[in-house]
């Protein structure tokens, strides 16, 4: 950590600064520059507070050199995480993952019934939301408990594992007890206590980047439930909140090889959410699996325009089958395959 | 409602979604035009589903022409909502409402000291944090239950409301019990399980903006709460994430004059966490008043750079009033008072 | 176009502009809502200005349905653009073609130089930067004509047409006879005055997106050099601007299904102004061309810590090299070739 | 300047760069960490490139300490600069100038009816757009000289000094000769070009905040005008883009307490161009005051809806005379007086 002082910064005020550092078992060295002045901390900064330090008025800046982040740090564990989803493994080497469904499950049929087509397309988990954040108290809230059985008897059917947004911890017992990758979603990605409850269970988490959130705070959010006691945290990258309108979201693909280099965990791309449109969903799909993604995880519909949430977003089955066809050739194109 | 349609669309399944809208209670009128037809839905179109519209392939796009949101909606209600907090009457043309009080509550002492400190500058709520939302899961998460004990002793003693955030469902007993206006943060802004658990009590609610949230978004979380039956909400606008990185929060005043006409509910304004840096406090917040917000809550601490958070952006007791002061002279300039 | 009147609005001024609006060849189309009434306009409402309406008090809102560009716009002109570039044929089926070179030209020896390294690598075209746009005035801002004619010479020797961005209509001339694509940097893509230019002459134009501009800003400035009478416009994705800072910019590959499905211009990829980082440019590049890239353009310097300008985000030669390597397994996974 | 290098680092090439550094005068110290080492600079790193040392790949990071600007801040230049238009003097403890004027020149009769009004309702200066950067070839573009010289002749009849836009160099002259403050707009904030030619005349420059520069790039840019030999620069904010669509753009005013910490130019606000709706101006103007702009530059219009461009986000005179009336009593609420 860098502090730069003030040159009109009193000796008196720094040597108690440098003091209390010193107490917390850190190194300072001081470095006279020609307009400020500035302290080199060496040691573990982690417990130094930037913004505490910020509100000395001789203190002009605070630079923190380390990654705030250790658990997820690549530097301190550099072999790949993978996470075990019920028998299929998820980072690595492991071939690519490829996730379809519905974005709300609509009844035990459909659900059953898209569960069929997502396997037979080439899919190798499901997904669907039960718990359904949606902008408007109007708009179709998920059936709930309901939904999950449905999921689960879809998933008894298929063998395919199935992955469901979890939005309270009071749901908890109900989500390990059914899911297999419970999903932390973007609204829910700085919910602290939230990522705390999951942090104590040991099912795997599936987290979604925030609408905003810099790639260092959604990491730092894998950190709590890492810190809580559950390193089964798979990343997904779904899109950022920009200016431009013609997408639902900006996807920034380029966070698949900064969270390799950063971090040991693995990544997917949820294309839906990012583009908003279906007519983009295999061009952006492809780039993800081109770029070094190990999985997506794709909105899929038997009848888009029937479906109760994000039908515009939605890919139809045949449309999901070609997807993956071609997404296994440009996989092979990066010396990977597809599950 | 306006949907678009692509030229080759066929009239059949036109006329099946026609038949559907109707069904709906909606009256649909066609314009035909030269690259594409319009369909002009009047009635009720809050159940009908633009995305669910755009996944239709000969459907080009869909406009909402109403606001999404009713109860919040100045249209259907238009005197201003004046919130009691304890007996402070926000909004309308009542007096300013200052409110000052630290990020993180630290100790039944030093509560009771800034809070003496805040109401001898003029101050009529005390804000504090018991439970903190840190980025870090090694930063400090607050108090708990303690702080909020604290603050309430510290309301004893100076007769101050007080303000706090409540991050989780399973506390709202404790608030209710406790704390006279209860806090929704910028994190938890589209946390629609506890918009919902607050909305079923009967507490005043101060619901922050989220870092990336429209303004639309704000409205429709806000309409969460009320449509749950609780009508006291007051708004907060705290800065919202772009690109500047000089301040930690691009602040958006024009929010008050846009609350205003959209909407009948108080807004008030967050100079602390839009700016993140205590020298920039006094300039904004004046600026806020004459813009004419029904209030500003600003963090205070009595030595910021000890502070547990936050303690680049708080203002020094003295600091704070001589805000007060200035800002009195402002709202006099726009002919309103601060309480 | 849909204007939404407000049910106050005074029938007398709603004829008026009717009348105006039927004047200008348009036709006027009534619907009576509930709270609000609309006009749906029919005809080329191109010449309409959209902030006129707004003007008035009894209009709520004006939304466009057409978009507002023509020669660009698919609809008008649904073939693929191919853009000869000194023999090389850009865009529809051809081959990708791949762009190298360094951020700024550094002399006549290092540009001959790493141009055998490009041209040995497989890239077909040579980029360099004569007159560099670099946010301080005391950095090197680029050699100036002595560089085109370094460029020129590079090209001589290795047969490699050149890309170099244009900053000013007064060296117009210098650029139509010795470049062979004229880049219109990010900075300038709204310099309105240089669009009109380069609208008049008939070399080929490489446009840059700006870094906030929307797709529709950017499409509407190749409008502004099609009508100025150049059809040879090649668009440039180079990443936009946003709050995420481990990146220099956030690359938004999504654009290319969009740009195709809306306009009939190639489009090509610069990952290294929008990583801003090495070793991010290779996984970011194949992203590209998977996802349906007409080309590349990337930064390449023997000795990016030599580097004049950028050097951060240059490849050395060999990287370079095994970029495309790569980069053909991709092109043929997704039915193409680089050239 | 801060250099982060990692552990692997050879010391030989470590070497290397601070002989390198150590040539320009620069003194070095070395900081050993646990995880990383720390080279700290002393002397004028202003010419040392951050690109160019982040491309070695044992460099981990690089952060500057010293702002980039000096002729610009306020370090090295603690008196406020006051720039002088035609006798109107702006910034220090000035009193504060109000502009207004139409969007465009229409004519010259429309301008001097409307700049009398401007006058009448207490403005001293008069805005014109003769040139105007429209994003559509299509819109109307400006009268061109024509325009300047009824601005003008305008200014002959009322003494109000004039404002206008210029958009390329080689109207330098005519504005030269005619116009009193020179506006460089926010598309052409990093036209550099530009902005060396304007420095190079002693005109007072009207230097926008381009759509999403910083606000060092903003400064940045000043600093390329002042450097060129042109110290007359007032700064203008006109509002960022971000993703908030009810509004423009958002209006940043914390800049105004920024720029004035950092820099010792005046500072000015357009309310105008921030919000793009009239019925936002004045709430925001009044802010801008209590803030401590030294003016404001606001759009009037006799007839909006009947303007040729911008009529949404322009006032009537009236509402113009009522907004300063109110800001007169804003200026005194914060000691300071209209002018």
């Amino acid at each position: 950590m860098i502090i730069t002082l003030k040159k009109d910064a009193l000796q008196n005020e720094i040597d108690l600064l440098i003091d209390e550092l010193e107490k917390l078992g850190i190194i300072v060295n001081l470095i006279q520059g020609n307009n400020f002045n500035v302290l080199g901390l060496v040691g573990d900064t982690s417990k130094v507070d930037e913004q505490r330090l910020k509100a000395y008025e001789w203190i002009k800046d605070v630079t923190r050199i380390a990654a705030p982040y250790k658990l997820a740090n690549r530097m301190f564990h550099p072999e790949d995480t993978i996470v075990d989803v019920s028998g299929i493994k998820v980072g690595g080497n492991n071939p690519i993952v490829i996730i379809g469904g519905p974005c709300a499950v609509e009844g035990l049929e459909p659900i059953i019934s898209v569960a069929n087509k997502v396997k037979d397309a080439g899919g190798v988990m499901l997904r669907g939301g039960a718990y359904k954040p949606r902008t408007s108290p109007y708009a179709f809230q998920g059936m709930g408990y309901e939904g999950i059985l449905a999921m689960k008897e879809a998933s008894n059917k298929t063998k395919l594992p199935i992955v469901s947004e979890l939005m309270s911890a009071d749901k908890i017992d109900e989500f390990v007890e059914n899911v297999d990758l419970i999903q932390i979603g973007a609204r829910n990605m700085q919910n602290f206590d939230l990522l705390k409850a999951v942090g104590k269970i040991n099912k795997p988490i599936l987290l979604k980047r925030g609408l905003s959130a810099t790639i260092e705070e959604w990491i730092m959010s894998a950190e709590y439930i890492m810190a809580a006691g559950n390193p089964n945290v798979i990343l997904c990258e779904r899109g950022i909140r920009t200016f431009e309108k013609y997408t639902r979201n900006t996807l920034d693909l380029a966070v698949i090889p900064i969270i390799k280099e950063r971090t040991h965990l693995p990544i997917i791309i949820d294309p839906s959410h990012a583009a908003g449109d279906y007519k983009l969903i295999e061009s952006i799909s492809l780039a993800a699996i081109a770029a070094g993604a190990d999985g997506l995880i794709i909105e899929v519909h038997e009848n888009p325009s029937c479906a109760w949430s994000d039908g515009a977003q939605s890919l139809k089955p045949e449309k999901f089958k070609t997807l993956i066809e071609k997404a296994k050739k440009v996989a092979n194109a990066v010396d990977r395959e597809i599950l």
